[in-house]
């Protein structure tokens, strides 16, 4: 939430700033584990650990003088404004935690005490730690030589089953479910090694696993916690490192950490925690927001969300780093790459920019500007077009803009890191997630799950690379949408598709619906040029399915 | 101190720890002050600002489970304890501090009640916070073109006159003193820019000024206060950046802060807050003990205490510097180049040893147990010996050894990385502070300022480079050694000579006597050849003169 629209909210809810009443505040101790997992859960990606702020705002009980002019303490806007501002969210973005039924009354008011109150501090996390949750569930040397399968494991779907904290390994070919396996708490993202082979999953309490895919039955076949919130994973994949090492990359305590690719066995650890890049503050949670790994060099790409800084992490020798900062552009995010693989492009989604990020020469090509309202890649599609040559695309969270950059400095020149598209999304707001495409694809796919308008939210939008212009919109099935019944009969909606993947040959899309917890949610498989829907994926184990990985275009960052 | 030695002094003071009755510690805000002012200038070095420990041990009120053990929180200690360690000091290395009358009764009892109290949260320093402290004095427009003096000024001598907060330029030839200029609080070092005409200081108050000595009379041109707490400042030296840019070391807040070299405008901070090196747990307090320019690279070795790590830290971009981070030992202090400038030697103290890092191949060449304790090299003395080839040597502060080093891989195979010589000084106990040698002299010299034997203290050592054994002790003459007296009539005994520097051509040593600041002190220059005293500079100007830097040695690395 931007700073100004926060002060417009708490203005609007009538509240004196400055007047508010100091209250004591008082938690029991079984109050105090509920509102940290909570904060944990829902608050703590957007406002930080330690409560600083980042894509939310500051939110610590003292006042606070920002460059960008004061924040009240949450003690002197106190626990009725708060209550609001949870209740209900706010227009910049704040979610409305008990009007989406996510959070009951009791919880809100319970949170509204909660933030008044000092950061509890985080814990950290030693190297021992770390080691104490490694287990190695299948030995390297009693894992197949060879696939065991006769299925096309290249063409695997892994499936990340958010909210019952479990991964589904899909057969592309005939949509059977291969295997389901466990998985650490909200996975994140999955990510392939070099070969494909390895499977890995981050979740968002800083659970690692490897899954061998070259089993009959693919199954974890090693774990550990590296830390207490992470979003990413990577592989080393430069030519002589394939499946060698995996890297972790972590919110809280905010570091890196490689590992052996196979047993996951810890190597190294390094904090991020440094001075942001442009004002020089000391940021203790400066977050790996992302991280990607070079197919062309023996480095790793990492996003540091608060300090604005890409780190070029050469891992040759993993016990003793090479770190190349480059200074960039806040709040980093996620990303993808060019065409090429030689730029690497990240959203900062405070500053509503894209950096473009030169691997080739180590440095920041460009910061681009993007017209949009929080730029969200996730990895962003790629274009190879008659006019622009090869241009990338991001969708945003805060508009309807799918904007389009060129990326080809060399024989494109007039059109490189320029926005050379600026597709409309029909209808008010923002609310994208994610687009993705194929190169064998005409179209670019784009959800809106966090649209708060029901049709919009509902419905995929298809976008001609060619054209660069939304040719179809797609409406699911109400038949998909169905509301769930929770054991009081209350009914939960299910939010509209969110994220795609293609198939291996990209003749296939696959999207998922954003159900809840309380019964199985489809997959829907459309023809990617005629749009028809081919197949529902509906198991009684698939339940939450999120982000779709197909093991083919995540090995070979196909987008 | 070492923990057991600790723990025997808790014992043999009676004290029985974990009975020792909780007391309700209450200090006014004056006395917050005075302790938090004594305790940065008398405690931190040793004991860190977070009270963690370093050289010595924890000092935080809790009880702490180490690697190496339990520690006794100071609450635990007590205050009757706590005043006894204060006051006496003890064998592990603990000055005493009351018994040497730097601190009144009161003075000690006031840090026995503070260090029972939480540590105080240290401030950051942001960039703009250094920034209001920077000036340029005198702007490079209007500084000499060439040198505006017909002295020798590469024969300078830089000295720290450390207690009046000043330095002093020395003219090496006639002796003169040429200008005194006002510097940080204590200065710690001096270094000389590539060509030799900036002269940098860094005082433990983080106060960098360069001073320009081509200046008729040389004056402090531009200053900033980078950091809290600092120890090291040194500059670029390789090819194409020579007097291009400074780089400041910080203990607090820990950090690497480069400047622009001849105004000192800041550049970039860097946070040295990471993992150690062994254990993997987060250090916020990973103090900058040390920092080397090399010749032959675009880079900066900095020694990295608490965690253990050497930075090899690539300046040719200095916003978007590349780190290559090196695990070696703990805790890493102070060293020097070899005679090939290839291999950096960096005592490791709590672990007794030295680490050697290969520069040409990035890497550790070795770690090697000296056999004395506490090694403290300052840089280090280097000889080109006729049968073991290029070794460098290093003093010891807890122990009488003075332990050379083969440092020849390619040609002396068999010595390289091994102790060749542990040559004993006479007498018991350590105390050696610094060694120097120049490569036209055939003797090292050697100080031993904090042994606590009056005779031992009071003279200095002269070892013969190719026997490789003390061959003469050098008392200083009586009339240099008297006390001086405090206004209420009390006597203060100065201590013997402390630190060696040669002139430019290594005919004359200079050493100063460790006085204090009632009265003028001494530097003797003696013949480095044939030992005799050939003049005392005295000067009502030259008050507490402790390190003494040669301007052509200096910018050399010749040591």
């Amino acid at each position: 939430m931007q700073l100004k629209k926060f002060f417009s909210v708490v203005a609007a809810i009538g509240v004196a700033v400055t007047l508010a009443q100091a209250e004591e505040i008082k938690l029991s101790k079984e109050e105090m584990a509920k509102a940290n997992k909570i904060y944990f859960d829902r608050c703590a990606g957007c406002h930080g650990m330690l409560r600083k702020g980042a894509l939310g705002p500051w939110i610590r009980p003292e006042h606070h003088k920002g460059k960008k002019g004061e924040v009240p303490g949450t003690k002197e806007l106190g626990t009725k404004a708060l209550v609001d501002i949870i209740y209900n969210g706010t227009p910049g973005g704040m979610p409305g935690w008990g009007k989406s039924g996510e959070l009951t009354k009791e919880e809100v008011e319970l949170m509204a005490k909660y933030v008044q109150l000092p950061p509890v501090a985080p814990p950290e996390k030693s190297l021992s730690d770390m080691k104490k949750s490694w287990k190695v569930l299948v030995p390297v040397s009693k894992r197949p030589k060879k696939p065991e399968t006769k299925r096309d494991w290249q063409n695997y779907f892994g499936v990340v089953l958010r909210d019952v904290g479990k991964i589904a390994i899909i057969d592309g070919v005939t949509k059977e479910v291969v295997s389901v396996v466990p998985s650490g708490f909200a996975t994140h993202i999955l990510r392939m090694s070099k070969s494909g082979r390895y499977m890995y999953a981050i979740g968002r309490d800083g659970k690692a696993e490897v899954i061998d895919l070259w089993m009959k039955k693919p199954q974890v076949v090693a774990e550990i916690r590296v830390c207490n919130d992470a979003r990413s994973i990577d592989t080393s994949k430069y030519k002589g490192y394939e499946d060698k090492y995996a890297v972790v990359g972590c919110y809280w305590p905010p570091s890196i950490v490689t590992l052996k690719g196979d047993t996951l066995e810890p190597i190294q650890i390094v904090s991020t925690a440094s001075y942001t890049y442009d004002t020089g503050e000391f940021t203790r949670e400066a977050r790996v927001a992302s991280i990607v790994a070079n197919h062309h060099k023996p480095e790793w790409v990492i996003n540091i969300k608060e300090t604005g800084q890409v780190w070029l992490y050469n891992y040759e020798d993993p016990r003793n780093p090479t770190i190349h900062m480059l200074m960039a552009e806040r709040y980093l995010h996620d990303g993808g790459w060019d065409l090429s693989k030689r730029y690497f492009l990240v959203a900062a989604n405070a500053r509503n920019k894209i950096v473009a990020v030169d691997t080739e020469k180590g440095k920041i090509a460009a910061i681009i500007p993007t017209g949009g309202v929080k730029p969200h890649p996730g990895r962003g599609a790629n274009i190879n077009h008659p006019k622009y040559g090869p241009i990338w695309c991001t969708g945003h969270i805060g508009s309807n803009d799918i904007v389009c950059i060129g990326t080809d400095p060399k024989n494109h020149p007039k059109y490189a890191w320029k926005v050379v598209a600026d597709i409309k999304l029909p209808g008010e707001g923002g609310g994208n997630l994610f687009i993705k495409t194929h190169p064998k694809c005409k179209y670019i796919f784009a959800d809106r799950p966090v649209n708060p308008n029901r049709k919009l939210q509902t419905q995929f939008y298809v976008i001609d690379k060619k054209s660069l212009k939304v040719v179809k919109t797609v409406p699911i099935p109400k038949e998909y949408l169905k509301p769930a019944k929770t054991k009081d009969g209350k009914e939960v909606k299910a939010r509209g598709p969110v994220h795609f993947e293609f198939n291996k040959d990209g003749t296939e899309v696959w999207t998922s619906i954003w159900g809840n917890k309380l019964e199985p949610t489809p997959i829907l498989v459309y023809d990617a040029n005629t749009l028809k829907l081919k197949k529902v994926i509906k198991d009684p184990r698939i339940i939450t399915p999120t982000g779709k990985f197909n093991v083919y275009n995540t090995m070979n960052d196909i987008y």
